[in-house]
Order: C-alpha cells, then structure tokens, then sequence
C-alpha cells in the first residue's frame, strides 16, 4: 500500500467504505482514491469533503486503472456491484469486500472474478449500530481484527496483499476459510446480535415498569440491536443455517438455567455464572 | 437532606455505598457520614481516604444517632445484617436498602425494622460490572433511575425522604410496587444477564475461530456477565420465578426467529429486527 501512484477503488461510500477512505487519506496519501456509488447525492458529498480524486456511478469506469478494488457495499448487493464493475477490473488488480458473511459471498464473487483481477474475501470487525458516510471515521480500522479468507483458488501473493491492506489502514489482520469464518461470525456477532434484539421484544411484550427500569447495562446488552436492518437482515439470512443453530443452542443454555433456577440450584448458577465470567475475561483480554 | 447536623450511616462500603459516601461528602460535606463493614481493613482505608467520620464493625454502634440507614450489602446478607444494625437505630429513622430484588428483601426488612425506625426498600439502577471500593465514584447516582419501593405498611413521610435522598445524590426516583418492581427487573436487568453470560458459554462452546471474531458488538452485548457472581447468584436466586419464565419466553422468541431464518422468511426477519430497534430507541430515549 505505499507504492507511489497506486490507485484504490472504494465500491459504496457509507460507514465501512468512507472510514476506509479516511483513513487511506490520513495514512497514505500519495494514494489515488476512485469511488462508486449509486447515488450522485453521495458522490457529491464526497467530492466536497475531499474523500475521492474520482467519483463515477459507473461501476467499470470506477473500478479502471485501480490496483485494489474494495466493494463495500451490504452483502445482497455485493454480487450486482461486482458485476458491474468486473469489465473495467484490470489484470493483476486485486478485489475484495467487507461482507459480514463470506461463504456465500466469496463462491459468488471468485465466480465473477475469475476472468477480472484475483478476488480475496475480507472481513473487517469493526461495524458499528450506525451506518453510512456520517458514521465515518478514519479510525475506524484502528486495532480492528481483519479477516482475510482464502480458498484453494486464492493466489498467495494476492491473499498477502489483502492483508497488507488492512494492516496499512490500522487494523490486525488473521485469516481463515469463508467457512470457519462463518461458523465464527455465527456466534460472535450474529447470534449476539439476534439476542439483543431478542431482549427488546422480551423488553416490550413486559409491563410499563420494566422500561422504566432499564439502564446501563440494558442500553450496552442491546446495543446491537440498534444496527440497521437493511445491513443484518441479509447477513442472518446468508448465515442462516449457522445462526439458527447458533440460537437453539442458546436457547437451550436458556432453559436450562432457568431450570437450575426453579429447583433453587445455587451452585449450578454459580458454576455457570463464573464459567461465563471468566470465559469472557479471557476473550476480551486476549494474549498479545 | 439538607438538614445540619444530620447523619447517615452506610452499611458495606462497596461500590454503591462507597459511591454514597463519595456522593454525599462532595453535594452535603455537612452531613456526618457513619460506615459499617465486616472488615476492619476496609475501615480504616476508609478513614484513609476521609469518607468516614465514624466507622465499626459493631452494627448497632454505626446505626446509633443516625437519621438515614442504607444498607449497601449483597440481598442474601441484607437481612443478616440488617438483624444486627436494628437495636441501634432510632425512632423516626428511615431506613432503606439498595438490594437489586425488592419483594423478598423489602417483606423481610420491614418486619426486622417493625420495631426500629421505618423501612423503605430502593433500588438504584447504577451498578456496573466492576465492584469494591475502587470502583466506586461520586457521581454513580448521577441521572441513576432510583427505584423506590413502598408498600401498604410504608409511611408516606418515609417514602418522601428515600425519594429525597437518592435526588439528593442525583438520582431520579421512581416508585413502584416491590412485585411490580422484580417483574420489570427480571426483563430490564436480570434476563440480560443470564442472556450475556449464556452468550459467553456458547462462544466458549464454539471453534476457536469464534474467539478470533469477537469484537466490539460481543464485548458490549456481553459486558454484563463480567459482573461479580457473589454479586448476580443471590439476585437471580431471589427473583427466580420470573427470571425463569423471562428466559423461557426470550428462548422462544429465539426459536422463533430460528425457524424463519431456516424458512428463508426475509419479511419476517426485517420485521422483527426493525421492531427490536425501533423499540430499543424508544426506550433508551424516553420523553423527558
């Protein structure tokens, strides 16, 4: 990423591309930034802000001359847009994503790729319950773990710069398959995410004291659950099968606490509740 | 609380009584503060850090003189405690707790405190994972929701001064029936706790993949569960019947959007979602 009179190209300017944005004009800015949108409204507001050298809502006008392609676009839309933008790809060019699921979306997108550039998925963690350009900022990436996920067609050289991206931006890159990524992703964030939603509709179906007393520790349990729907609604839905398992998993903790709790099992609870203390003590802290 | 001369003795120096006193020497440095604790140690750091102008171990003693009782120890040592302290508070003295489950404790309070000064249960919604002494600060109760809790044997000039009290730390009180108050708990608080932690065993159930993608979303959805179990077990046990019916429904909602993520139900899943944030919204940003 400092190879002088480079070229990235950012497909969709909202909270992961204009961050993305940001933050290559902060570190690198000898970079040339071209960027895709499909409104000429957001373009312009770009332009404005000094976010983009080009801006097209042409997809191959963006995507021609760029070393690097990254569509950050929601993962429904990804397929369309990278569509639109493999015949201005040029050969060598890598291409990757922000997609929050990566199976599906990496078979769709090296399918598409595989006569334009070299495609490699990514995922960056480091979304945020608020969504589009006003949410940007150059940070964004800054210690974020970015997941790179190779497949058997992936080009080595190529996998090495799709990590060198996201470390050039701030962010930790590990990488592994489409597949453990989403089995991954399934609990960490998806399945999480289905719970504080879960939580406000347990929140809402309950008496008038129950909102009255919600505080800290509610807002922070829930705070995903305030994350647009038009992002999570096709994440769960191309997860699918790993997040529903994911849920009746939890669901079966769920009752079996309860359990526990009906019969009056102090040390049961206890077991679990320190289990689980110290279980996300060690994830959140983890070794350097 | 504006009263010269007044005392108030605080029982267990923890993070909410600690908090109390930080709060009262900054707003009512007047007010003569009395401490009890089980540990001399935890006194005479105390007296260190000037937050106490009498402490003991000797109950009794610390309740002697005092207008305002508050007991700031765990629910399950409440009434123990309790015991001790009420041969030395006096007639007219209001005393209250800040136990996070009402009905039992306050059933229990009130008829050790039948005899000695009024009792009337509170329940401040400003705990936080951390615990002790360092945690606390004084500016916990700040905008805090502070339930308080009368029954039918409350006095009302009683019920005024606990709502007085906790303003005077920079709560806003709310009153509301014990029952009424355990039932709203076990949704706003109780059950996101059983479902953070149940969140923590699931991750720890997954690939070690899942561990690699836990982020800033599972770090907040989850925070609650790093609370300290001596703490939650005594919580959960004594509001257990309606901690176990909320898990049982939260588990059915979670069957529930199981099932129309295998359905592929894209209309029922957005609906659900957009309902869980809009709600969230709502209840987080309450009319003033």
């Amino acid at each position: 990423m400092s190879e002088s009179g480079e070229t990235v190209a950012v497909f969709g300017p909202g909270l992961m591309g204009g961050s993305l944005l940001m933050a290559l004009r902060q570190r690198h800015p000898h970079i040339r930034r071209h960027v895709w949108g499909r409104r000429t409204e957001a373009l312009e507001e770009l332009q404005r802000r000094n976010l983009a050298d080009f801006s097209s809502t042409d997809a191959a006008a963006v995507a021609a001359g760029a070393g690097v392609v990254v569509l950050c676009v929601p993962v429904d839309r990804m397929a369309a847009v990278a569509g639109e933008a493999a015949p201005g790809v040029q050969a060598g060019c890598l291409v990757t994503d922000v997609g929050s699921v990566k199976e599906g979306v990496v078979a769709e997108l090296e399918g598409i790729f595989a006569a334009h550039g070299n495609f490699v998925g990514s995922h960056p963690m480091c979304g945020s319950e608020a969504a589009g350009l006003d949410a940007a900022r150059g940070d964004l990436y800054d210690n974020a773990t970015c997941v790179v996920t190779p497949t058997e067609r992936s080009r080595p050289e190529q996998v090495r710069r799709a990590v060198a991206l996201w470390e050039s931006v701030g962010g930790r890159a590990v990488t592994m398959s489409p597949g453990d990524h989403d089995l991954g992703a399934a609990l960490a964030s998806h399945v999480p995410h289905v719970a504080a939603a879960a939580l406000v509709e347990l929140l809402q179906s309950g008496p008038e004291a129950a909102r009255q007393l919600c505080a800290s520790g509610f807002r922070d349990t829930t705070r995903i659950a305030g994350g647009p729907v038009s992002v999570w609604e096709p994440i769960l839905l191309q997860n699918r099968h790993a997040v529903a398992q994911g849920l009746a998993d939890l669901a079966d903790i769920l009752r079996s606490v309860g359990a526990d709790l009906e019969d009056n099992n102090a040390a049961k609870l206890a077991r679990f509740l320190e289990s689980a203390r110290a279980g996300r003590q060690a994830v959140m802290t983890p070794d350097p």
